[in-house]
């Protein structure tokens, strides 16, 4: 059986989910890559569900016209909420929300679970309501506290990585579930992992559990590498709106790996 | 002559056109206002500006057909790049730029003027041009420093207002300004006036020029107080997505000034 080299398309509504789509590529090197971020309509964090799952349909079908993908990954916490795990026109569709709830519940001792999230994601009560159905279906009691971290995207888009004010920002962000016991926090939006260095100083000896790495184990599962799949595979970035910032934050997030291509798409009105 | 009750309208994407509109209250006490805060859009600032005047005209139409407003105020910086100061539909209609940069080269004794902006509205180069075209009328040269300050709009909605963290990055985008030696800083943002307190401390000895008051002077000649107009006006607050949250900022952002009436309205596409 030959190796499938249909690649596997991520979509984002921004550039977070290249922390994803690094931890992907990083895990299955000889997959080819395709990656949407819709940058003209970001963000989705304050938008509807219904509008989000609307533009969330909308760019599915489109990477499956233009790519034909094996398989889907949404790269977004806030489009996860509307896009179980499971298929999409006959292809898996994975998501960042429930890799992480399953990581979380293997990681907590004391059964005290923080959330760090945007505000829109932390108010939709998503992960709150997968981590307790995920405990009950295995005779587990957690409980789960959530944080919202409205600097943390903007603080990570500006760059200001391991920066002493981000370490203050953070701290404060952390402190409320520090005093809740949580021994494993979740980092619920795919921009958080940039601020890693500041997040760990604050969350010293918890375990702090990340989308990317997370789906990526589970993914190596499902596309094991092949003896024929020797070469490295390709990485394409499309964007809706893109700018020589943006840009050049991509290849920022994305390091090691390299983008083999760029684009713009106008995928017009949903 | 009576007194025209019709209100003034303004408009912004969100919530931060309420400094301005608690300027033009404090200083045109005997006016109705109505404030339409395109919340469902929200940020405006990433848009492109085609999409601004579009979303921007469908706004002021619906001002006019719901309200008959006897003037408009575009109190958005984005918007009002996209919107000099003219009429609309045989209407006055102000913006929050001009007004702004009228008052920067009044207070400015050296000729250096600084802008603290949005990155869009400082890659709109907007205030520049204005600047120097106002300048150049004059007679006059001057220098202008800009300094996008992404963080500060998520630091005023997250409320951290006169906060050591807020302190740290007010410092951090004006430095750049105060090494250029700049006797006058626009705060170009709506928003920024809700951290003045920070931004003073690092700006002290520099005058510092906020849209909202200015606004105010120029409006007060359009709209003298008439001997009739002894009742105190109505201010009516329509949002295209309510959140209590939104609420309880508005009521926050706009003290001491009260808001009579809170409403939510559908706009559908544009």
């Amino acid at each position: 059986m030959n190796h499938n080299s249909a690649p596997i398309a991520l979509f984002d509504s921004g550039l977070g989910g290249l922390t994803v789509l690094k931890a992907l590529a990083l895990a299955l090197p000889h997959e080819n890559f395709v990656y949407l971020g819709d940058t003209a309509r970001l963000p989705y964090g304050s938008k509807t569900p219904q509008t989000i799952r609307r533009y969330g349909e909308q760019i599915l079908r489109v990477l499956l016209q233009r790519y034909g993908p094996k398989a889907f990954v949404i790269a977004c916490n806030s489009a996860s909420t509307q896009f179980p795990e499971g298929e999409w026109e006959g292809r898996p569709l994975f998501n960042v929300i429930d890799p992480g709830v399953e990581a979380a519940l293997q990681a907590t001792e004391n059964g005290r679970i923080g959330v760090l999230g945007t505000r829109t994601t932390v108010q939709s009560g998503e992960y709150e309501k997968r981590i307790k159905k995920a405990a009950a279906a295995a005779g587990r009691t957690v409980e789960c506290f959530s944080q919202p971290c409205p600097l943390l995207v903007p603080l990570a888009e500006e760059g200001w990585i391991d920066d002493p004010i981000t370490n203050l920002i953070a701290h404060r962000y952390l402190q409320p579930l520090m005093e809740k016991g949580v021994d494993t926090v979740i980092l619920g939006c795919t921009h958080f992992p940039i601020l890693l260095p500041s997040i760990r100083k604050s969350a010293s000896g918890r375990a702090l559990v990340e989308c990317g790495p997370t789906l990526a184990e589970r993914m190596k599962a499902h596309f094991p590498p092949s003896p024929q799949s020797l070469e490295s595979g390709e990485v394409r970035i499309v964007l809706t709106d893109s700018s020589e910032r943006s840009q050049a934050l991509s290849r920022e997030l994305l390091k090691p790996i390299e983008v083999d291509e760029y684009s713009w798409i106008d995928i017009g009105p949903p």
